[in-house]
């Protein structure tokens, strides 16, 4: 049976059509079976799943029918071949929020690429064999032991005292079980604290650059956001003077994207503020497990003697972002209406991943997967930075020593040119992705923000080969 | 070691002060090795987390420290017996949202109770090894071939073929995978569709008696909520007249608690309505599984030709509440909106349990587990049916022959007699929970929910003959 995806959209969705056309065409004749999925899976080299979801869609459209015992079958007549329909007239926007989400600018996510071998993409973290068996029999575990009822809207209680001693440990943040709050990753906790801290108008600093998605959130909740420079010294504290910050959402630990740490006198510059105007702050952890360890800062929560900062910390960095699991470290003064908060929009997180979660830290899983990923960092930075001081003054590496990132600023070449690079890259199954997507204005230098938790070093000095070719290539087109 | 816990709040905290106590009291002593968690929880009969985040506890407070391989020990100078601080003045609320939230009365949730044998409570579905069993080596697949990397905002496409196949199916419901939107739970949906549809201040529509944790997530977003009553057909929509809803929550197939299904010609009036006043309607088909099948009504989904509806389901009810997934069935002309809405809010759901859940409908599995749990549920409501018809006409029963719970109406008896009755009831280990709390205006008769999913038919029996008794004891406090 001849099928012709065409390459557009999801797999499953392509494969539907194609069945569709097939059967328009009589190719596929009323009334007469389909290939099992298992046959047309190996026929087409697809995933099984992608043919059954193709099956069932065809299925609810009534184009094909179930014969229990004896598979799919066309249907005797393929009635509403409407559905479904074609892409939709969209309504006006049904809310303010709508409206406010429909003027947001697209994201730049962490989608794997077809056609790329290699993706210096930041955003997924460094997983290995021995992190994912350990991971998995710790849920296979908490499968076993799967408490049914409903769980506390904060958390539940073993996992909040799990994370609690790790902060206490790792981080220098004095806190216990009552003060996490367990919610569905950053994202979740940014979008949590805006509804409960901040009502729409009101004004919300973050850094610029900055972490888009947390951006983006917060316009749609309804805040004026405002970004506010970051130097090497992390967020320019000054500039919020005569701004009236309800919020500031800051990444002091190890600035996203640029790298930077604050310093110990902007972090108390920043308490300061907070503490005289009244302002709230928000301490985004995000890879602060990856941080250069001893001779780490103190956390502006550690730090802050008036409870205006409230820490967030993620797995989606240190395990896995599917994981969909994050904390709040939150000033007792807030709790209850955060947690109020967290019941009324969405009862409590899964039981399964809080079990397993809190198994894997009391077992030491989490700290030793910790200790090897950081160590397996390590070795693909330098085989980057290495790489990279090979291009010569092309390219101008910063490199903050932490994290699963670094900068690789590109002097003299503009915007174009830095396009054009990357689309070169990209045909040589490279994928690189340029720093000015974290920027709300366009950034006066170019670079690229380069992620080495998802290649291997070897991988890594094959990218930094054609990296350079680029360059090379790219050369007549610099900006003078 | 003399441990006494004091019985109030998280079992960890009161054995967290009873350590403190001990230590205070010198009958722990300073630098003195503490029992290992296992020990201590063997000694106390405790689960070992119950230790473990007691000790956490501690340690985060710097009462105990652990020495690695030679366990935990008390501290040298119990520093900072001020940690945790007793219960905080609140702040004044830190924000509209805040402030609304903080004006809700508490919520009936169906926790379990302390010293209960029996608890007819709704809520919690019915739940059998088999099940788990089947579950759980579907979580151990997913959990082996885990995918690491972020899921699609929408949900993953082989679970929503999987859902939109199975409404097709079961519910009548044509739709395809595009159309669905994966969720955390029923709570999540109707928080997430407030945001996207209803600006604060707009009104929504809600049942009297209804769902009060939906009425309560509604009232949180600034919305104008407004209780309509229901009758024998389902809510009186003349009574939308003039009161120009934005969004109107109903559950027609089985309104939660009375449990009436809404009839054909409300439901075709309600979508007038709708049509007419460019109101949305959200369908909450919370229990729709364990309808009464063949004679069930097309849904308002099914009926509506507008786009008006969005049908909104959970396998809370159907699988378990732990699990947090649910799904929205959305008109296209709102997808687009509501996906993205999702995004910014939390990602996505988690990988794991899409993936295990996929995998539980493919197979067939979710389904057998329906057929075997409504013919387990029709065995618990005729014992609990036939026990209370044996109560005489001091009860009158109203069953829908659907879902998984009914309503003993206690003619004559008043709510200060219903409390008493109550009390009197969980004395002798028995939990009853009155209809009263589903209202916003306390009813002129009082009743009780009777949930039967989580009692055996033999236990329903016991609780029958409990809630005689108890009728017998409070006859003398009836109202006149």
């Amino acid at each position: 049976m001849l099928l012709v995806l065409d390459g557009s959209g999801e797999l499953y969705r392509q494969l539907g059509r194609a069945l569709r056309t097939a059967m328009a065409e009589g190719r596929l004749a009323a009334g007469s079976r389909l290939p099992s999925t298992r046959e047309l899976a190996l026929q087409l080299g697809l995933s099984r799943n992608t043919v059954l979801a193709a099956y069932e869609l065809l299925r609810a459209e009534r184009m094909i029918e179930a014969r229990t015992g004896r598979g799919s079958f066309v249907a005797a007549a393929p009635a509403r071949r409407g559905a479904p329909p074609a892409p939709v007239e969209p309504l006006p926007a049904p809310s303010m929020r709508a409206a406010r989400q429909r003027a947001l600018p697209p994201l730049p996510l962490p989608w794997r690429q077809p056609g790329v071998r290699i993706d210096l993409q930041y955003g997924e973290p460094l997983t290995h064999v021995a992190v994912f068996t350990a991971w998995s029999r710790c849920l296979a575990q908490a499968a076993a032991h799967l408490e049914p009822g409903y769980v506390q809207a904060q958390g539940r209680p073993e996992l909040r005292a799990q994370i609690a001693a790790y902060l206490s440990r790792r981080r220098g943040l004095v806190c216990t079980a009552g003060d996490i709050v367990v919610v569905h990753g950053t994202q979740r906790a940014i979008s949590l604290l805006a509804r409960v801290l901040v009502d729409p108008g009101q004004t919300v600093v973050v850094e610029e650059p900055g972490y888009a998605l947390a951006r983006q959130a917060l316009f749609a909740h309804g805040a004026a956001v405002r970004a506010l420079p970051v130097d090497a010294q992390g967020l320019v504290v000054e500039r919020l003077a005569g701004v009236d910050a309800r919020l500031i959402l800051v990444t002091p630990s190890h600035q996203f994207p640029l790298g930077v740490a604050m310093s110990l006198e902007r972090r108390r510059a920043l308490l300061r503020h907070a503490h005289e105007h009244a302002a709230l702050i928000v301490e985004d952890d995000y890879d602060g497990e990856f941080g250069i360890g001893a001779g780490a800062l103190p956390t502006l929560s550690a730090l802050d003697g008036q409870g205006r900062t409230i820490h967030v910390g993620t797995f989606s960095k240190s395990l896995l972002p599917s994981l969909r699991l994050g904390y709040i470290v939150c000033p007792p003064g807030l709790r209850r209406d955060l947690v109020q908060a967290k019941r009324l929009e969405d009862i409590s997180c899964a039981a399964l991943e809080q079990q397993a979660l809190a198994r894997f830290m009391a077992g030491g899983g989490f700290e030793r997967h910790l200790r090897r990923t950081a160590l397996e960092l390590r070795r693909r930075r330098s085989a980057l930075v290495e790489g990279l001081r090979g291009l010569g003054e092309r390219v101008r590496v910063q490199d903050s020593g932490s994290g699963m990132h670094l900068l690789a600023w590109l002097p003299g070449l503009d915007a174009s040119a830095l396009a054009m690079l990357i689309d070169d890259a990209r045909r040589c199954g490279l994928a690189l992705h340029p720093l000015s997507a974290h920027y709300e204005q366009p950034p006066a230098e170019q670079a690229l923000l380069l992620g080495f938790a998802c290649a291997s070093a070897a991988q890594i000095r094959e990218a930094v080969g054609i990296l350079g070719a680029c360059l090379d290539r790219v050369g007549p087109h610099r900006a003078p």
